[in-house]
């Protein structure tokens, strides 16, 4: 059930909390892992970040009435498959960042080689966490499966992956909007999808209502990376905590670059509003907390 | 069902084509995926090999009587899990190799950033498969989160991605053989077991012929690392189809160098007697196959 009497920062913030304090238990305490590995999954697992896609899943559930017990173990597990793409992509094969979220990345503290290890462990650790504790909360085996499935499909070369090389690729410069549809739909949105749905499945939902969690998910995911775009473009440094106007330095292809800062604007606007439509039409019992994420989302000025 | 009338050879060669065959159809074409990505994946998946890890799967859904088709679906998520710890392993941060079974390795076609990508998009698509085409067969949901659950503790932070890390870790040089242990008994054995195990659910087996599969797969897992050890002291280069004694040049420790090569000998036999003791206390209706595969591991001289 969705607790109305708090601001949703404050929603958000209760669930992060919630959700920090389930990934410092994740890794069962009793496996004999080598330390360094250990170590360098919960160096990223721990290193903050705003945990939408956990908050995401446990929201979906509260929606329909369901409780975020239950969908906790998803949670865990859509929060790790994000972790391990950071430390990935931040390798210098590939965007080579020295720094994430005013930290060492993964691979400065650790080495190349066990940060490529405890990507790969987070991503099979996440897998197990899905499978093993929404067990543990009498999720149906069929739902688990489910939702296996969608999550393998979704992280995967069709999905998340796909989003990444497609990203890489482009680098040697994009001409068609479709191209940077296509990399913020895979890299962003289908994630942001899973969640959703995997929230919605473990609390019941119908068809109609998973349908409309992945439409809301597809625009707010896409409505998020056009606002970082354009916060990137005219955003407060200070706000934000990262320097501006790199896109442009980067010479990388953006939104704006393609509609302008205005156009932009209004595609937010009307991303977000087909977002909440889709929500509002398939009767959710408790649908406040995705609409005011929706808005939240879009609002932020970081 | 077990034909017994094909020599083991035959017997490994009619499997291996008939995964082959599969793994070539497992990346759906419907799919739109970058086509660098689809190719790299594509390129290590069907590089070759013995396949052993599949076989595994099929020759123990068949020691229960169950038919190889049901159990193909994870014969191909094993192989895809095999696959992408190769292309990550072979990496430059990692053990900077360049040739694998004389062809160039991944991330020398590729690059690295496409490598470590197509080592991620294997991973999570072996759940897809293990997952989506195990459905289709009718094999039961709550059979297929098992399996999920138990490849992902195996090929994971617990399991081979830990006997990896502990392999790098052990290269500044291992002073027990408890710890050689731990890294053969992880980063082999565990995926040999988790192959043996899940044909087996996968035809219904109890929990003693469960606990048989995996005394089996642990015993011989052992024995096939031993054996390389073996056979890289003293093989003939020849038949191996790559240069011996690198162990020795890299100052690698291995079994020979704890125990002396006669003492390692005898583990082999010893490992592959208790392998095949396991299979023959636990009543399968058809054990030739397994037994027969034991003895062709260790027998072999490549």
């Amino acid at each position: 059930m969705s607790v109305t009497n708090v601001s949703i920062t404050q929603y958000i913030d209760q669930h992060t909390l919630k959700v920090e304090a389930a990934l410092r238990e994740s890794v069962p305490a009793a496996w004999n892992i080598p330390q360094s590995l250990r170590e360098a999954m919960m160096y990223s697992l721990m290193a903050g970040g705003k945990r939408l896609r956990p908050i995401f899943v446990l929201a979906a559930a509260e929606s329909l009435g369901g409780n975020s017990e239950s969908a906790m173990p998803v949670a865990l597990a859509v929060e790790m498959i994000h972790t391990y793409s950071l430390i990935h992509d931040d390798l210098p094969a590939m965007d080579n960042d020295d720094f994430r979220r005013g930290k060492p990345t993964n691979h400065k503290v650790y080495g190349e080689a066990m940060a490529i290890l405890a990507g790969d462990a987070l991503l099979t650790h996440a897998f197990y966490t899905a499978v093993q504790a929404s067990r543990a909360h009498d999720v149906p085996s069929g739902v688990v499966a489910d939702i296996v499935e969608e999550l393998s499909r979704l992280a995967g070369a069709p999905g998340m992956v796909g989003g990444q090389a497609a990203d890489m690729e482009g680098e040697q410069g994009l001409t068609k909007l479709s191209e940077l549809e296509y990399i913020h739909l895979h890299k962003t949105s289908d994630l942001i999808v899973f969640s959703l749905k995997a929230g919605g499945r473990i609390a019941g939902a119908n068809d109609e209502q998973l349908a409309a969690l992945e439409r809301f998910g597809t625009c707010i995911g896409l409505a998020y990376q056009i606002q970082d775009d354009i916060l990137d473009l005219i955003g407060d440094e200070q706000k934000l905590g990262k320097p501006v106007q790199s896109d442009v330095k980067q010479q990388k292809v953006t939104y704006p670059y393609f509609l302008g800062i205005d156009a932009s604007k209004a595609k937010v606007e009307e991303l977000t509003a087909e977002a909440k439509q889709a929500i509002a039409e398939a009767r959710f019992a408790y649908p406040e907390r995705l609409l005011q994420l929706a808005d939240y989302l879009v609002k932020r000025d970081y």
